[in-house]
């Protein structure tokens, strides 16, 4: 095996799972370990056998993998007991993964302190843990718990711990920086030193992100020789979380010259695996994720643009295809001609760049933009301006006029309740039709009325879902006469994602001019017909 | 000046002003330029004098800073052009400002692919720009753009480029990695290069996060010999954003020993810095952002919390108090007693720590903290709960409905308009009034129809006005049936501003939370009597 290899362990299900606000049913696990298999990862931890019933559950029935091994997460014996009488070794070693994984303690403060263990005696419980974990699973693996803090304490003690787990069979000691507060430089200072009592073959590194370095931190431990990186999918993780594998595996892969189970294909599917993680999290990628993030290849300036345009790596560190990323080029009122141009060939609009329609789009976007509008982050709202002043977009409906009505009082049962019912009046089809609903607040009683004229008309709509809503005052000096804008993100139930910009004096107004673009978006995509 | 002295440089009104969906108003910048200056900051970018109406303007009538120097931002003269004739250049070096900042290409393949210019007048365009800069401004700083790309590509060049800065009278130069796309061991090794040719005390950095690394490489910069570091708050910036000020601070003098401008007492305000940032962003807090994060340094339970409370270092990489974050304990709430008893000193309540009302309190708190409320960024209302709770606050007012109709139709002149007009029924001194009134939005609308009826009664409401109004979903996984955050922050005449909170299901009645709070809140401090 090429000295090159590194060897990648996601801990997403078990250290992941440590996130505040995260909680993985069994089947998740599944899924999310499939995921990692098919990406290419080493080894995937799937939890801690005997530890909880969701645990219990993925091990008792865990999931096929066709490349990866699976790895069980425990801690090394208790003082006192044989290491094949313990009761909380017992359901690790017996889980019937490929692999075991045991923590133990290497900072002496640690084992006097919170464990109040004898520190020969801690020295066997590791040794004789690791020995036992070897007769019933293919490989092992020591989690050295503070080990950086340990070394800076004492690093003969911290050192004779690895020791006792390497010579007592153990694949690779892991050296974990526990509470995550061991920067970059010591972290390669002190994997050289280790190197040297155990092999830098049989070291890996465990990261923790709480000064904003895990991920310079595993790249500095494989420069000093390690050659395993724990981490997780988008630095899931307690406190700061962990290492992020998403990051650092195409510095390791693209810049470093690293071996990992990835191949170039593989490679192109890390923008999608950390964008399912969190669809499955319900929560919103972050967009400026290095390397997959939404904004990760976006260019604003007109400047950047037009040099981009001339040669790619003028602005872009490696090519976005790479990590299955694309460019983004954004529109805004620093936005050039090229960038114009530019961003209509993203949206697949194929304009001639010498059209003189692109003069008047650009003054139409120019005088909304001034007049509070902003399409940075609302893309389908652009994509429908451009559209519609090219005759593209046909009239789906047409407002006649709302009303909304918000009553605070007191109900029947004596408690204050607020109401929201809006009526509207809607031409479609060449007839006028009115309908009124109710909604916890204006915009979603409005949103309700729409959808009960529009359903049995458009049944696309029913796949329709506003899933994120965002005001914000653009001239506070202005008070009461303030201008709104509103942002809306909707969703279809194919994972496809749009946002909306609507901007008015009255934020009613702003609300509906961004829920009437969500609507029309999705009605134009779907090719409705009118 | 002590070698360990690092100089902090802020491009958060520059380049943090590039990040997709941020759009500062000249009062945004001026706000957080003074938020900067009280923070310890040394240098602050405000802009690009003549780029954009929002630069001039803020340059027009820059904010007093009382530590910090305000910093003009530009680029080096056209080729073929004088330095005093150059129209880019005029409005910056112009500004009055006490630092100019100037870019300019240090990478052969930018000059010669994206620009079109000979190597040789690149050479002279840095020189001339940087002299002219010097008559103008106490201090000249240059900085080089794709420096890393560039040295790895013709070291010599870039170095010319860097000596025909510092030739000229450069105060700094500065090494920006424009694409984001080094690793800190390059870094290292590229700065301590650099240093051989312009001293360390000359020479600054400047990152981005395009590979997750923008700290490690700051820190790494600083490692060999960089002493000043440019960098964003809470890591701003186009595409993944730039340096994270907010994390590395932090690790510079806590860690690494150095020194900045900010004294220990500043660095207790890191915390509260980076969530107004984000305040004003109208964007959710990270979580797991580190050292200010409300989750970096929360303890889930178990093993750790009880290890935790026998020593913090045994999971705590520092004591959360230096940066001004606190310990958060997930599954017992004992910590939270001497916090709650620190917040009421802040707000000037002067309370025995061992009056038995505040465990009362607490739970109160923690009840609306729990349904979605967050006195983090709306001091105010807390200091209503609390004051509340020991019937400090009198009832100015009571409502008992209101009734807000929001309609959009056309006028009698043809126009499409949006009216919203309130009513509301209010108990005032044994009397009940009703009152309507229109405005340009319900919440406004609601606001004047208040106003009609407390005025006459509290004439200090005249001196009361609304100057933002944010609106947050909590649980957009809930769609229809989110709970609504809103936030108003409220000023008058003398310049006080606060900021109130309200949540509800319904957003009408969430703003008429936060509205309410901001009235009584008027009214207590001016000490109206009912």
């Amino acid at each position: 095996m090429s000295d090159k290899r590194v060897y990648l362990y996601d801990s997403t299900l078990r250290d992941g799972a440590q996130t505040q606000g995260v909680d993985f049913s069994a089947t998740d696990k599944a899924a999310i370990a499939q995921s990692l298999d098919l990406l290419g990862i080493d080894y995937i931890e799937g939890g801690w056998p005997g530890a909880n019933p969701t645990d219990d559950a993925f091990f008792g029935n865990p999931p096929t993998l066709h490349r990866a091994k699976l790895a069980a997460f425990g801690m090394t014996r208790r003082a006192g007991r044989s290491a094949d009488n313990d009761p909380g070794l017992a359901p690790v070693v017996s889980s019937g993964a490929d692999v075991i994984t045991l923590v133990g303690k290497s900072w002496d403060f640690q084992c006097t302190v919170a464990l109040g263990v004898d520190l020969d005696e801690n020295l066997r419980m590791i040794g004789d843990s690791i020995r036992h974990a070897t007769t019933k699973a293919k490989e092992v693996i020591y989690d050295a718990e503070h080990f950086f803090d340990g070394y800076k304490g004492n690093p003969d003690y911290a050192l004779k711990c690895l020791k006792a787990a390497h010579d007592n069979g153990a694949r690779w000691v892991v050296l974990c920086d526990t509470n995550g507060g061991t920067l970059p430089d010591e972290v390669e200072r002190i994997v050289a030193a280790v190197t040297k009592v155990v092999p830098g073959s049989h070291v890996g590194i465990h990261c923790h992100n709480d000064t904003e370095n895990a991920v310079a931190n595993s790249l500095a431990a494989v420069r000093a020789g390690a050659r395993q990186i724990q981490g997780t999918l988008n630095g899931l993780g307690e406190r700061c979380g962990n290492a992020n594998l998403i990051s650092l595996i195409p510095s390791l892969v693209l810049k470093m010259g690293y071996e990992t189970g990835l191949s170039a294909s593989d490679m192109t599917r890390l923008t999608q695996v950390s964008r399912e993680l969190d669809e499955r999290l319900n929560r919103a990628p972050l967009r400026n994720a290095a390397y997959v993030g939404e904004a990760a290849f976006a260019h604003k300036g007109g400047l950047h643009v037009s040099a981009v345009e001339k040669d790619p790596k003028c602005y872009e560190h490696i090519a976005p295809e790479l990590v299955g990323n694309h460019r983004k080029i954004l529109v805004s009122d620093q936005a050039g001609r090229s960038n114009f141009v530019a961003r209509f060939r993203e949206i697949g609009l194929d304009i001639d760049p010498k059209d003189p329609r692109i003069a008047g789009m650009m003054d139409e976007v120019k005088q909304r933009e001034f007049s509070g509008y902003s399409y940075d982050g609302a893309e389908a709202s652009f994509e429908l301006l451009a559209r519609s002043y090219l005759g593209e977009v046909p009239e789906y409906y047409r407002l006649s006029s709302f009303r909304v009505i918000d009553e605070r009082r007191w109900n029947a049962r004596g408690d204050l309740i607020t109401l929201s019912e809006a009526t509207v009046k809607v031409s479609l089809r060449d007839a006028t039709q009115m309908a009124v609903a109710e909604g916890n607040g204006p915009v979603n009683a409005l949103d309700a009325a729409l959808r009960k004229v529009l359903l049995p008309v458009y049944p696309e709509l029913q796949d329709l879902k506003l899933v994120d809503y965002k005001v914000r005052i653009l001239t506070p000096e202005a008070a009461t006469a303030a201008v709104t804008r509103v942002l809306i993100e909707s969703a279809d139930r194919r994972g496809n994602t749009w946002t909306t910009v609507g901007v008015s004096g009255n934020v009613i107004d702003a609300s509906y001019n961004a829920l009437r673009d969500a609507i029309v978006y999705k009605l134009f995509r779907d090719g409705a017909s009118v």
